[in-house]
């Protein structure tokens, strides 16, 4: 494979930016239709692909179809949902009832990415000073796998309320793995012009000039 | 943006796989060029529009340019760095010392991605039960940025050897804020065919394989 020169043309570089911006963390829209086995064996083998520390590779990818599998899973996002919009007052707590917050029994697939804190033995190159990098790299191919389904006209949903244990004892996870995404994956009739929780008035877009500092934290001139 | 009826072409799609499989963790080969103002704010706004818990977008990125930054940022990794070598034994040893691990100060650019557990206040949609998850939210934007450089023919090396407390320091970075990725940034002379520390005998590629589990944790078949 020879990249050393290549450039990405006008169009591929179209893709990349047109994944980023209309990629969706989606709950509601998806359908039924299964997703061929060639293709998520193709979106992961994408997601293998992500840079990882000390090229340690700590995920794992457990695919779940199973409807039995899905209706425990849901159980445990059920339980966990129930105290989550209790924190919430008000309006909040009323638009938070409201939302649609996954969609693991609508989705054909589910997904879970782990992270193998031992993958790699004792000691991993660049994973001295900050162990959690693992994860990191881990919530990395998160990131691949989500581009690379929005490409193919999948959408992608991350479900993160959850009580970790009770996750990982559905999916028999042992204790030294951690359970990072679990993602509902699956064709959908449509990607949302914009964030749900947008939409839905939960959370404005912040400024992109208010998110960057120069030389240090809290300097807004380069000078 | 009509985004409801998007779909990718074949070139758009061949540009995010390209992205995919040709990025790399560059150390060894930037160039002094600078990338221009424009870009890397069209490389961020990429970033910040990567999915977040919540909406809670936690990222900040903090540009570092000056050469005085770059050269006190490196002391903190040369000073971590020289523990880190320690831990491995006879030629892993020889060969860690060999490896080139960052770009500071050749890197025209370096970005700094914060993660602050305070944005959007005590309670945000999602964090109820896996607090961690604003800097996965980050992790996937470092992602975002590292791909959309890649299509733009910029490399990003993603150093890891930090004192993270001592890094805080140099830049700044109050406490209640994370220091979640520093890249070097720059144009380069080449992305190389594979990782580095693939071509160097570091670590092998794992067979995708052996990486995939159907329903259960451990499972090898989906019957």
């Amino acid at each position: 494979m020879q990249t050393e020169l290549f450039e990405f043309g006008a169009c591929e570089k179209q893709g990349v930016y047109d994944a980023i911006y209309k990629r969706r963390d989606v709950r509601g829209h998806f359908l039924p239709d299964p997703i061929p086995g060639p293709l998520l064996l193709k979106l992961l083998d994408a997601a293998h692909h992500t840079g990882s520390v000390g090229f340690m590779q700590p995920w794992s990818f457990i695919v779940i179809r199973s409807e039995l599998m899905k209706r425990r899973v849901k159980s445990v996002f059920e339980e966990a949902n129930e105290a989550a919009g209790k924190v919430f007052e008000g309006e909040k707590r009323q638009l938070y009832s409201r939302l649609k917050l996954e969609g693991i029994a609508d989705a054909p697939l589910n997904v879970c990415f782990t992270c193998d804190s031992t993958r790699g033995g004792p000691h991993v190159l660049g994973r001295h000073t900050i162990p959690e990098t693992d994860v990191y790299s881990t919530c990395c191919a998160v990131q691949t796998f989500w581009l690379a389904a929005r490409a193919e006209g999948i959408g992608v949903g991350w479900v993160s309320i959850f009580d970790p244990i009770k996750l990982r004892q559905v999916l028999e996870i042992p204790s030294h793995v951690i359970p990072v995404a679990y993602l509902c994956v699956g064709y959908v009739s449509e990607f949302a012009p914009r964030p749900d929780l947008e939409t839905a008035g939960w959370r404005a877009r912040l400024p992109l000039g208010e998110l960057i500092f120069y030389e240090q934290w809290g300097k807004k001139t380069s000078e």
